[in-house]
């Protein structure tokens, strides 16, 4: 099962937000179908939305309609702008639109087209193979008989397959390690409870289900290992944008002396933020808090706040996993050396 | 509205887990009705569980038959064995039902049964009157313009009225500060959703709804100026068992400077326990984390852990409050003198 697929004239996603009860696949046909999916979180994770903005911007292209090369391209850039306005914090997203944009070159509009399809295929195998380095790499730090504990979902589904911090989970299983992973249920929306339970149970990787608030329970019980974590921007200082929750972990397994990782492909660090305080934090609907699964469970009126992500400053995070190596403190000079990216605007 | 009432022949509650949706009020005419209510979480908080174990062994009095004072007094005991047995963590039911066994003095069946409900009602009355002081003291350390952070219900519907952590709010609104409390929303029973944010929105006090992942975010941003919560059991050295996730902001706050207050009266001081790790952690039903309000949000098949409450470390405490006074370190003599007891098996 893959996250996203590409068919010539539609993207196939899996809906997210039905599992795990159902697997509903959907068919967008359109670039602004995508841009809808992913506001409303069908389609979610720092390299699937990537992924899916890429196709989109190559699915979007089929469709223009120009009389000369200058018009078309800017068509293809007011597609990026509906794509990348829908969700601000994960830096893949921009950055898909942008080596898109990058790639429309050719000498006839068909030849851009196929150019962009191309990209996006590129993107996607980039991602897959980040994944599987990564999972390689990272699968050292885990011993046999670790409990690791992970928040909301890093897995195949937060990319095309395998996954960032399940991929290093997988890794270490398939390398014979016993390994049974904490999850939490990750409020509001769950992913820790419907997604990495799922993609763990398919796989008979176990798993034990925890609320949010028992974190700090485990941590200081030594019943936990370390912590691998996701990530959706990760600034140059090493300070790391994660789903809202990242951070209590963090600070807790610092507490605790339980090592916290971050598992990210070199496409989620943006040198062009110098810390966290510069990455935006998506605010979403107060009703993601106040209902859960469509059911009320606060009295009506009440306010909620609702920040989908928050910022790990770096001097918790006890090493970041990438495709290109396991690096540490200092992050400054050792991300700047791991990407290749030279700081700028997205790099 | 009170959360018990005694009504001679039965004991009336308000049900708890129907709250916010509806107030359904249960009259409960045996003690065992009663013990099945706290099994089932319809009435919680630790001063709310004392006054209705003492309740229930008072209307538990009125039905023994006995021929001698020896099995009165041994059928009574019984009947406090099964209400201890309830739930593990919250002293307040133990101390209340050795209470209740000491009153249980008189010349006649009918002079102790009477005895009983007297000491009953003392309780309660003390309990009201200890929210009252607390609330006055702990008012003195919120100032105007305050954002209060709490966790789970430490509120009138934890006690019989006013509160513990809700009273110190209560108490500086009623002195004309102007406080907004922050509520998480206290998974997995989401007692803050459903019981902190319904008590606050009945009195306008201005309230923001959190998910329990959201803590951090918000301490470290300097939205939150104190943290105050209840407690279930405060060890002689100043740790706390309370709510699972009350650990989780205890290090938050203390990595942010943000005081962390609990407030507790002193029958939820418990000396005879050295340690928060001597204090017995209940561990609920895995359904209560698979399934929020019946409807199920994991894979079926999936384990799931529910340790009902944490410990925090007397280090990460600023200060308790309590009826008798505000004490910080070191807490071990402060707590003695304030409580007036010696140790020893429940004081």
């Amino acid at each position: 099962m893959k996250t996203v697929e590409w068919a010539e004239d539609k993207i196939r996603i899996i809906d997210q937000t039905r599992l795990p009860g159902e697997q509903v696949f959907l068919e967008l046909d359109s670039y602004d179908a995508v841009a809808v999916a992913i506001k409303e979180m069908r389609i979610r994770g720092a390299p699937a939305l990537g992924i899916v903005a890429a196709y989109a911007m190559a699915l979007g292209a089929q469709r223009i309609e120009a009389e000369t090369r200058e018009e078309f391209l800017a068509q293809l850039h007011r597609i990026g702008e509906v794509l990348a306005a829908t969700r601000p914090t994960a830096v893949n997203l921009f950055r898909a639109v942008e080596r898109l944009e990058a790639a429309a070159v050719g000498e006839s509009v068909a030849e851009i087209r196929s150019g962009l399809i191309g990209e996006a295929r590129r993107i996607e195998a980039e991602e897959a193979e980040a994944n599987r380095r990564m999972g390689a790499l990272g699968a050292g730090l885990i011993e046999d008989g670790f409990t690791v504990l992970t928040h909301c979902n890093a897995g195949a589904l937060a990319t095309v397959s395998y996954g960032t911090a399940l991929g290093v989970v997988r890794a270490a299983v398939e390398q014979g390690k016993r390994v049974h992973v904490f999850a939490t249920e990750t409020r509001p929306l769950l992913q820790g409870a419907r997604l990495t339970a799922w993609e763990l149970s398919q796989e008979g990787i176990p798993v034990t289900l925890i609320a949010d608030t028992m974190t700090g329970h485990f941590l200081s019980r030594e019943r936990i290992n370390c912590v691998v974590v996701g990530a959706d921007r990760i600034a140059a200082n090493g300070d790391v944008a994660n789903k809202i929750g990242t951070y209590n972990i963090a600070v807790l397994a610092a507490e605790n002396s339980v090592p916290f990782y971050v598992a990210a492909p070199t496409s989620t660090i943006d040198l062009s933020v110098a810390s966290g305080a510069e990455i935006p934090i998506e605010e979403r609907s107060p009703e993601e808090v106040t209902h859960i699964q469509g059911v009320r469970i606060a009295p009506p009126g009440v306010e909620a706040a609702n920040p989908a992500f928050d910022v790990t400053p770096h001097r918790y995070v006890s090493a970041i996993i990438t495709e290109n190596g396991i690096v540490g403190e200092p992050y400054v000079e050792r991300l700047r050396k791991i990407t290749g990216q030279r700081g700028g605007r997205h790099g």
